[in-house]
């Protein structure tokens, strides 16, 4: 299974479609999910996808699509955010899996690399980071996980607890890409070697 | 300059915010325009991004992102739109640049590709196809134009079309990404060459 950690502000109530971006930038959440999971014309086998939302008014809220299950998503930004709307709203009534392939816990971001620890081992989990080592050095399985954060990065106490857990921390150069095009340079990555 | 030119479907009227897929796959254009000219918190320099418009009902439209010009877009998908909108409505009325970094004009597909063909060679100008020769083996210089298809990809005439003028196919193996993911993968391609 390739997996996709994105540490996030998104809000964890419903917000408005027609405003992604001051919903705790919905949009860029949106944007990383649909490039994690789609290819041409269909879905990625065994991808599974985690956002921690740590927005207002009550987080952490974590929401995981995963592939093998998903139904009638489609990838554009306003559509995957409709899903997370959907998993919201539902989950304020506490359903936890209300659209097939789309979860929702009360779940925080350690709680969540803690989780991936114990079922791939830390040495399978990167932190796509910078300042890491090249990923064209770094020997990887196609049991990964990639751990990203959203345009204000991670926070330096989830930092640190990567640190803590000897999370290798991976770089695709010199250059700082949204992330979106992290995970579709990750994925094309991934790809090439076959895994 | 680093160039590309998407062949689409997008209509060539305005078109509703709330429902970019309908208005010949907007969503599309807006999610690979917005991947070709970000990257974290800045616009890259020296690109120009194409769209032909082909869609209905006056095709075609070309509309043209120049990043070195470019004020006040966001990467979210219904922001960029919004800015052809915008591009669309003041071309009804016979403004051509209406926004910084932003053109219009009467142009077809054909007719861009000849200019880009005088202006930069046809050796540097790359048709991205699955079947092409994989990019980790064509030379390229930062003066390099790409050519993408939207979902439907590239009719046949225009495909050959760019045959006879001795386009090069270039592929990024043997998956086929969404137009978005194949624009960052050539970007980050490029930038790992320190083109």
């Amino acid at each position: 299974m390739r997996e996709f950690i994105l540490f996030s502000r998104g809000v964890t109530r419903e917000f408005k479609l027609n405003d992604l971006p001051n919903a705790g930038r919905m949009d860029l959440i949106a944007r990383c999910i649909s490039t994690a999971i789609f290819l041409s014309y269909s879905l990625r086998k065994d991808v599974k996808f985690h956002v921690v939302l740590n927005g207002p008014p009550s987080p952490p809220l974590t929401v995981t699509f995963y592939t093998n299950e998903l139904k009638n998503v489609s990838p554009d930004e306003r559509n995957v955010a409709s899903h997370i709307n959907i998993a919201i709203k539902n989950f304020s009534v506490g359903r936890k899996n209300s659209e097939p392939g789309i979860y929702i816990e009360k779940k925080s971001f350690e709680r969540l690399i803690k989780e991936k620890i114990e079922e791939y081992g830390s040495s399978n989990i990167f932190y796509l980071y910078k300042n890491g080592e090249d990923i064209r050095n770094v020997k990887m399985k196609s049991d990964s996980v990639f751990i990203l954060g959203d345009n204000k990065g991670i926070p330096k106490k989830e930092e640190d607890f990567l640190s803590r857990n000897k999370i290798k921390m991976v770089s695709l150069g010199e250059i700082e890409y949204l992330t979106s095009q992290v995970i579709a340079i990750v994925n094309y990555e991934m790809d090439r070697r076959g895994l």
